[in-house]
């Protein structure tokens, strides 16, 4: 083990599991997995992109450790994410045999771990799982917490399972292979966990980013402060009845943004959506007289600082009016008197869940926004 | 409400929830639910034999209490049971906006419970639920304890989750229209209960199973009955980790056999394989000196009064040798060093689970029966 690796442990009774986090954990990663789980037999799920770099050092890794290994390469990109690939994957976990002891591995970013996350949890009604995620911003977000999916026409998500995983395995080397914008997609993540309730790690962030962004301690410290964070919220929320929804912050309006450019990556990728999403919550929160107009400047400073979209206008390919954008934020749903939820600001991490948001307040805001 | 009417809670906690038992609950199924649930949207999912029948009053029902209903009706049959009707129920249930406080309701028999059971536990994570189940197999057994799932060509059930109802309302009037052999068939259930752990119920059956049959008091007592048998064990056990592997009871033998019929149903059905393999548990359990021969006897002496096959030489179309029926019950799984669980028993009523049975032990003793 590396001294620079971290672990960070998700309380949840007798599911609970550990996130290691530091470089070479692929290499390492039979012996890690075997030190667990009992398992013989190992069904790995990847897609092209990832599998072609990592599933041979996986393999022999948990070679190694007398594991069998039963690949399965999807497609990369977000339209794996569908029932065709679910069913494929339910059938090879099944014809690999994964009994009780085994596992399904999840090696890739977000779309192959939310994907292969609902299958182990169908197969036989729930089935070990472990994550290996190749992404920042799956190694800071969505590996971590259990939630898992597809996407169906009716919106991204909207089917899935709470299935927590039994180990992950955040390797930092993969890291330095991502392309800069997806590494600084990841970031608007990180900086969201500063945003919410850590003050002291978003002003950290504003001193050390350019570490983070180079790899070594300071980045991996970073990951593991915002698993964390993420950890801590899980343990007491974990099926998202009250404080998880803190995770959506800069996510609503984000979510409206990917929807409006078609969640074509080549205008907007969710992690720019958040960064932009984020900065709109705070001038929205200081519009609604809850925080200092200060505070969003500071917050869209040091997100154009590292590179990251801060204003619709910075979109390409033009936006809907904002009657639209506020459609796809009540997605459809009847707004009850009016009134939506969002997560707003009191201050620097001093987020919290509004409940009662005026729908003609944001209406108003977007259109002031989409002028500007 | 009936006077005849019972009602069986199901304790697990915050998702405790009731199983009405009772005539005339299809005509009253607006108000029990409109009593437990604030939702005024309800996905209603059928197959096209009982939605012939019942959709209409349950409908209506649900109309007079306030409830729009969104139906879906799928083809009657085991084959419903598969990831095409599941893609379909989602979108259906997306399409219908069932939100936090509507629910979907299982109008059907086990297929379509299992089905929408299936497909409530995934659409946004999770959504409320409601069994009406209109078999006999379906009240006393598949409607209760939240296994829900599909079939995979790997086998039955291998896919699904375990997602509770809300409410389980189990109208005794539908059960007038089974025909005697589906009657027969949920019957075999009902009997289960008894051999697990209660012999003064089984002693009542072999009295009383006349006037079970006939309808009125004693057929919802012994539903009622049967129903807090498994609740029982769901509260105990609710995923399967230790004692609710009882209710598999003459479920080992039963399924090898429905696997070498291939789920012909005029050949054999779910019930009637399980009664089959409830008298060679017990005989089996004789021959590994556990119980006396004479209760296999006299199991097998009820379950052939009430109309039930009790011996393979009943099943139409003849069986395969005795190693394929080994290899269906191991269901091609590594049996460790030659051993294999079986739910056994000592007595009357006194069944539990044996994990270390010999396999060349059920191969003799099939080959035996198979012969005699």
């Amino acid at each position: 083990m590396s001294e620079l690796e971290k672990t960070v442990r998700v309380e949840l009774g007798d599911r609970s599991y550990d996130i290691l986090i530091g470089p070479g954990l692929i290499a390492r990663a039979g012996s890690e997995i075997a030190a667990r789980l009992k398992g013989k037999r190992m069904a790995v799920i990847t897609d092209d992109h990832v599998g072609a770099r990592y599933l041979e050092p996986l393999t022999a890794s948990l070679g190694e450790a007398g594991i069998s290994v039963f690949p399965l390469t999807l497609p990369a990109g977000e339209k794996t994410k569908s029932f065709d690939p679910l069913i494929k994957a339910c059938d090879h976990v099944l014809e690999a045999k994964i009994e009780r002891n085994d596992a399904v591995i999840a090696l890739g970013g977000g779309v192959i771990g939310d994907l292969t996350g609902f299958a182990a949890g169908i197969v036989r009604r729930g089935t070990r799982f472990i994550q290996i995620p190749t992404s920042l911003l799956a190694q800071v977000d969505s590996s971590v917490g259990g939630k898992t999916g597809i996407n169906s026409r009716h919106g991204k998500n909207l089917i899935g399972v709470f299935h927590q995983p039994d180990l992950v395995l955040a390797d930092t080397d993969v890291l330095d292979t991502l392309s800069p914008r997806e590494f600084r997609a990841g970031y608007a993540e990180v900086a969201k966990y500063g945003l919410i309730d850590k003050p002291d790690f978003f002003e950290w962030l504003e001193k050390n980013w350019r570490a983070v962004f180079e790899g070594g301690a300071a980045r991996i410290e970073a990951i593991a402060i915002s698993c964390q964070a993420k950890a801590d919220v899980v343990a007491e929320d974990e099926r998202e009845n009250g404080r998880r929804a803190l995770l959506n912050l800069g996510h609503t309006f984000g979510h409206a943004l990917e929807a409006a450019t078609q969640y074509d990556s080549a205008r907007l990728v969710h992690g720019e959506g958040v960064s932009i999403g984020m900065v709109l919550a705070h001038q929205f929160s200081a519009r609604m007289n809850l925080a200092s107009p200060d505070l969003g400047r500071r917050v869209e400073k040091h997100l154009r600082e590292v590179g990251l979209p801060v204003t619709m206008g910075e979109i390409p390919g033009g936006l809907p009016p904002a009657e639209v954008l506020l459609e796809a934020i009540t997605q459809d749903k009847k707004v009850k008197g009016g009134k939506l939820t969002f997560i707003l600001t009191r201050g620097l991490g001093q987020s919290f869940v509004a409940d009662d948001v005026p729908a003609s307040e944001v209406l108003s805001f977007l259109r002031e926004k989409l002028e500007g």
